[in-house]
């Protein structure tokens, strides 16, 4: 059947109707009043989700765009900086801050399990000539549904007093609570199509004050990304180049619905959305990826055994329900499937999807489980939230 | 009235409504066989469109991303590069270059004549040693609707048989023959809210064979505009970062409404509106900025008297017909105002604009012109073409 697709994977995440139909709108010139109007307003609502005073800046870009943004900008050549990577998206930003010629040091934990600030911190103390520039890392990381410890690592960073906190919030910001400001984090990367329930085309960046010091600093080559030049641009609501307008559209009727149902809210959501998941992927006695302490609301990433091919279970659920869930990455492709439950989901998706993985199994001559306890236990998390 | 805007800026460019109506569908995941088949259509219609078998990547970014990309993929640090500036989009890649340490010389012309070709040759036969890496110009200048001989310039570029050409054809691919296997250009920049039809937020660039023997050695530090990625995910149809999948839909949609208009057509149409629109404001004893010979087939400069205030004249023009036309950039603000006529813009759409301009020009007390001579003058060159 057309068009009765249901996407269920970290991004693109499900658009509402509101903001498809402001997508279809004709555009309007970028210089002109009526979008510097948008750009003030969608701004604002921006600092309001990121609970930020700082520097709020938007780019057309894929997420990825961004994080680079948030590192090139802030840093030299020769700099030294700690990587986290647990994860796809921890093993970019190395590759990113390699590729300019940074010092890395790799922080890892193997895929699906937390970093481990301890070792931040026993490198950061150790650091007594302070010349770590920068901690990087990805807050939820979601290539395996792991949430990682910001705060914790953010504390070392602030005691360290030098480094700079950069963190990729891509599948984090708008579903998990992230005070910027109380916090202190310096630079906070993110993208349209996760928590912002708007296609992807565009990227955000957080900066505070500290990193806009480092700035002047910085010798990395850039020009497209130069956070400068949106900087200075944005003082008086434009852009440096040509925005994708109707994504600014979407983002301000997205922004307008995130403001209705308030903070407290929405990270309620897609912590009732995760804690459903986890309860019915353990009822059906499929291992999940990541610990409960560090799960992430965004995603939930399912290891079954070896009896059960993972890719199997995605094929039927899409194609007997056109329900796309997300597969592995990398070593984890065809090891693992994913449900995102980040934007522009409700607890029905979670009661859908979970009815329709029971059907998978079923179909798939899986053996371990009990019909309807995935459901059962996941309605039990919704009733009592 | 509300949504009445008509647009007549050099981009955004208006989109038809089956582009609207194709970008406010539901978006898909990005990793999908429904997406990769999109993908492939809308590569080979690229392809079409640029009169290439070159590799087509596309970019989530401004146009300026990709003709970033297009420059600092092929170059390394203290390269000479020669780059022709006569205008603000000139110039800008000429900022580019050097900020990524490029030894640049600049090849200029005032701001609304057309860069000399024979200064490209002088240079070019003078470099006996070959150390000229690069020619770097924009085709069509937006800022002030001059169109460069690229073929002369380029053919000069050819002779010389080590420097790329590289081209910033934003405001030209699609509107002006641009054969680019026939002519052997190495890298053509391009963007979705020009003669594409679609809103910002795509951007192009064709790579040529040669330009990829160069990205072997290339040493300039890049992650999001690294074309090696881009390429490498375009062979199998996907992209090495989310792509705006609705802006797909969309341009799916132009492509194959391009493809049966026909380039021929497409061109002739392009070229059309800008005779209209040069005859009718001739006729309105309004001077054009760009000489006949060099003027760019998607927008016009009009140059006033001093004794009409060109920004009034976009001001009346804008509150009493909602119809927004462009001003001047840099120092060419409030000197002149800028008819875009393209992409999605019809023979009508130049008679609209031409006598929305002679009411404004009466309401400013304009006396220099015989009121519906600029309307005629338009219909002749409809008529006769």
């Amino acid at each position: 059947m057309d068009d009765k697709l249901m996407l269920m994977i970290p991004g693109p995440t499900p658009v509402p109707e509101q903001a498809l139909l402001a997508l279809a709108k004709h555009p309007i010139g970028h210089r002109s009043g009526e979008f510097s109007k948008i750009m003030a307003e969608v701004t604002e609502n921006l600092k309001w989700l990121h609970q930020t005073q700082n520097d709020l800046l938007i780019l057309t870009a894929s997420g990825t765009g961004a994080m680079e943004a948030g590192i090139i900008n802030f840093l030299s050549r020769g700099d030294r900086v700690l990587c986290g990577s647990n994860g796809k998206f921890g093993e970019r930003w190395a590759e990113v801050a390699q590729a300019y010629g940074l010092q890395v040091d790799v922080i890892s934990a193997e895929w699906g399990k937390p970093l481990d600030p301890e070792k931040f911190r026993e490198q950061l103390e150790a650091d007594t000539e302070k010349d770590i520039r920068a901690v990087i890392l990805t807050h939820s990381e979601t290539s395996t549904g792991v949430l990682n410890d910001l705060e914790t690592i953010n504390r070392y960073v602030k005691a360290h007093g030098e480094a700079l906190m950069i963190v990729d919030a891509v599948t984090s910001l708008g579903a998990v609570n992230i005070p910027i400001d109380e916090w202190g984090i310096d630079v906070v990367a993110s993208g349209s199509q996760k928590a912002y329930m708007i296609p992807p085309g565009l990227a955000f960046v957080a900066v505070s004050p500290k990193a806009w010091e480092a700035y002047k600093t910085s010798d990395l080559p850039r020009y497209y990304l130069d956070l400068g030049a949106y900087r200075k641009n944005a003082a008086k609501n434009t852009t440096p180049f040509t925005p994708p307008v109707n994504l600014f559209f979407a983002l301000q009727v997205t922004l307008n619905m995130m403001k209705a149902e308030g903070l407290e809210s929405i990270f309620a959501r897609h912590h009732r959305l995760m804690a459903a998941s986890r309860a019915a992927m353990k009822a059906l006695n499929l291992p999940l990826l990541a610990p409960d302490e560090a799960a992430s609301p965004a995603i939930t990433a399912v290891s079954p055994p070896e009896s059960l091919d993972a890719e199997k279970v995605r094929s039927v659920v899409k194609k007997k329900f056109d329900i796309l869930l997300a597969g592995g990455q990398d070593h984890l492709k065809g090891k693992i499937f994913r449900i995102g439950h980040l934007g522009f989901v409700s607890d029905r998706d979670i009661l859908t999807a979970v009815s329709s993985i029971e059907v998978a199994l079923r179909e798939l001559g899986y053996e371990g489980f009990t019909p309807g306890s995935g459901v059962a236990a996941a309605a039990r998390v919704l009733a009592e939230s």
